[in-house]
């Protein structure tokens, strides 16, 4: 690892724990400001990534784009009250090219309705996240989130 | 981060991995020590917490309260023998106030029984902590878990 | 922590998801070469470690005989297709012997099946490695997983 990714890894490691906390604690809005203005954000099955199969089940071309939906879910979606918690592990910077760094890291989410209190694993997989470096710290040009199940229970009102 | 969060970071996580460690390997008396004599640990539903609600099932108000807790643990309690993973994620350091660092991170708890060796995951949620910074290394003036899912299944008899 | 602990600190951390993220990512060959070609790699149950009984599910004592697991779980095992994502948290340095790092971590595994999409954890547990720094960087002279549950539902066939 170069001194550079030395020098930024706990900057980084915080970016994507930051992304996490902000849905976890509701503040769902935060994520937006973490992805750049032109960035994307991808929610995508393992299984169609491996085959460049296009389908994704969330695909945000700019942060713009990710506020429209965040909005959607707080003024136009109906759905049963629930929340997140993300676990996540093994950040690793697996490569560099141009100034942006190629960022690893696994992730599972459960789950927990509001009502009953029923808690779930709905989601595990792995991040591949582009990110650069700017004045104001680390920000996400590109965060691929591949699931591991294609089996997606119901509609995934929050985004991960 | 400023410099001060940089240098003890590594230490304030290990803070949080080792009481995590003290229960899974069943030393939990370990975690008593962790705390400030005078520490808070409280164990509460985020839904309570959201509200202000005063009602949380684990409320130790020192160090010497919560070693009463898990001495009764072993000599009172009848319960059927199981144990914990505590499996953490996202620790950040969100602010400092008068020499206390604000922490946040995740966790997710795995209970195995002991008989028939079922494992469920017990409770999610993230932990609160304030952390003070001793001579002696990293310790806890106050731990809060939030736990997410008002649903406890059975009596929580090994602290989490 | 000593000086030398800090410095490889991040080193260690990445071997430990490296090893994880090869199976996650199907790439289960290069697991064995993150292991001294004398090293072991070991999967027992915490039942069966804590009485001192031998009996491991897996026991490779060399890097030469985990790719002949390896080799045959490609080549020779009939299972249903599946992979595993790794969660892997608490990364500590509890000592240091004669060069020989000892090192712990909790890990949980959830199982995909590839057909149904059907998610399953299928293990949780401790991991007590012995890390040797070598000039091509740290490798493991010993893996061991304890995992928590003697409940092992199917064979398990790709390595964890």
């Amino acid at each position: 690892m170069s001194p550079l990714h030395e020098q930024h890894f706990r900057a980084i490691e915080n970016l994507i724990f930051e992304w996490a906390r902000a849905i976890d604690e509701n503040r769902v809005e935060a994520i937006a400001d973490l992805l750049l203005e032109d960035g994307r954000y991808t929610v995508k099955s393992r299984f169609n990534h491996d085959r460049d199969l296009p389908m994704a089940i969330i695909d945000s071309r700019s942060a713009a784009q990710l506020r429209d939906r965040i909005k959607s879910m707080r003024i136009a979606n109906i759905y049963e009250p629930h929340h997140y918690r993300h676990i996540l592990s093994g950040v690793q910077i697996v490569g560099e090219q141009a100034g942006v760094l190629q960022v690893r890291s696994n992730y599972l989410v459960v789950r927990t309705m509001a009502l009953d209190g029923d808690m779930k694993i709905i989601s595990t997989g792995q991040c591949q996240d582009e990110v650069i470096l700017t004045p104001s710290g680390p920000k996400f040009k590109q965060r691929l989130f591949l699931y591991d199940s294609r089996i997606i229970e119901t509609l995934l009102v929050i985004p991960i």
